[in-house]
């Protein structure tokens, strides 16, 4: 028996929903080149996302506006969605990065054809909000996204870093949004990149 | 260095954000029952509070009652993080669940006194009022919590039953809620307890 069989329900619309929840599983397989903060593996896209929703819960008074915490927690659990059929490109990875954006658009489509469609547009808008990074919600569940993984590199001996030959200036260029809407919160950060070229993690 | 040493702000608050942040890590490394739908393992907490999370923005139409998706997420990113410290408790586990009340609340206490008192409270307040499963959003969130192992279970071949010794009985009770509150929506999971019992994955 296949997938079809056991998902359905005798309604069209709950057989897609399910489905779809049974799709998105495989964001446990997309692994990013961050490590998990106990060092035992990579970081899956689904650890990843639920990792920044809860942050998401704690850093709202370092932004320089105020955002809507419940909304960039609905855009950071589906940001990386796209993912399961775009795979992850790697931040500092700058030839991944060039066709990026047409890889995801075509990786969304796949995705959310998949939902009814008002489902599908809810949820596609709620990523195109989050990678535009022009509202004060997305600014902030753009913050929450960088962060986390400069935490666990910073807590992993600049793993990310050292692994992705990573750059200071890109590393910068990165975290920009963090400067531009948290500046508080970068300054820890920049003591981190400092650290990263101290220690020979990062390159100057 | 130690971890202190590394996420000194300089800003009290914000260490104690930072740390906590580093800590929750550890729901990678709380493993279920439930095989993850790949097969490859056994899912882990954080993947599970994901998983919940993005359903929850789907399957609000079959609720009687219209819940809040945003404050059903919030609970769903945060309603295990007590397994840090108390482990996860197998639904099916009679003898686990005698004193699990009471190794929770230790669990919460330990959990979010780390955290800034008024955010700790807060993030408390969310998985007390997703354990007593007495408002409407908490019935939704509730549901989702259960519905998603279900699925997890049947695109596994009973692998959650079978593994544990579920019976039919446990099964019904633990998804009570769902047929309570999402009619429709356990027709589709009785369905699939008949065939765990047909095909010999779960005790009548």
């Amino acid at each position: 028996m296949g997938i079809d069989d056991f998902l359905s329900s005798g309604n069209i619309r709950l057989d897609q929903q399910l489905k779809f929840s049974a799709e998105i599983d495989k964001m446990t397989q997309v692994y990013r080149r961050t490590l998990l903060i106990s060092g035992v593996r990579q970081e899956n896209d689904a650890e990843h996302s639920w990792h920044v929703a809860v942050m998401a819960l704690l850093f709202k008074e370092y932004c320089i506006e105020e955002p809507n915490v419940e909304r960039a927690i609905k855009m950071l659990v589906v940001h990386d969605l796209i993912e399961i059929y775009a795979g992850d490109t790697f931040a500092y990875d700058v030839k991944g990065n060039r066709d990026k954006a047409e890889r995801e658009a075509l990786a969304a489509d796949k995705l959310y054809s998949q939902l009814p469609e008002e489902q599908g547009a809810e949820l596609r808008a709620l990523w195109e909000e989050f990678d535009a990074m022009e509202t004060v919600d997305a600014k902030y569940a753009a913050c929450m996204d960088r962060l986390q993984p400069l935490l666990h590199n910073t807590l992993t001996e600049g793993h990310t870093w050292r692994d992705g030959g990573a750059v200071r200036p890109h590393v910068e260029e990165r975290s920009a949004i963090i400067k531009e809407f948290m500046p508080e919160v970068y300054n820890w950060i920049k003591k981190n990149i400092d650290r990263g070229v101290a220690n020979g993690w990062l390159k100057g």
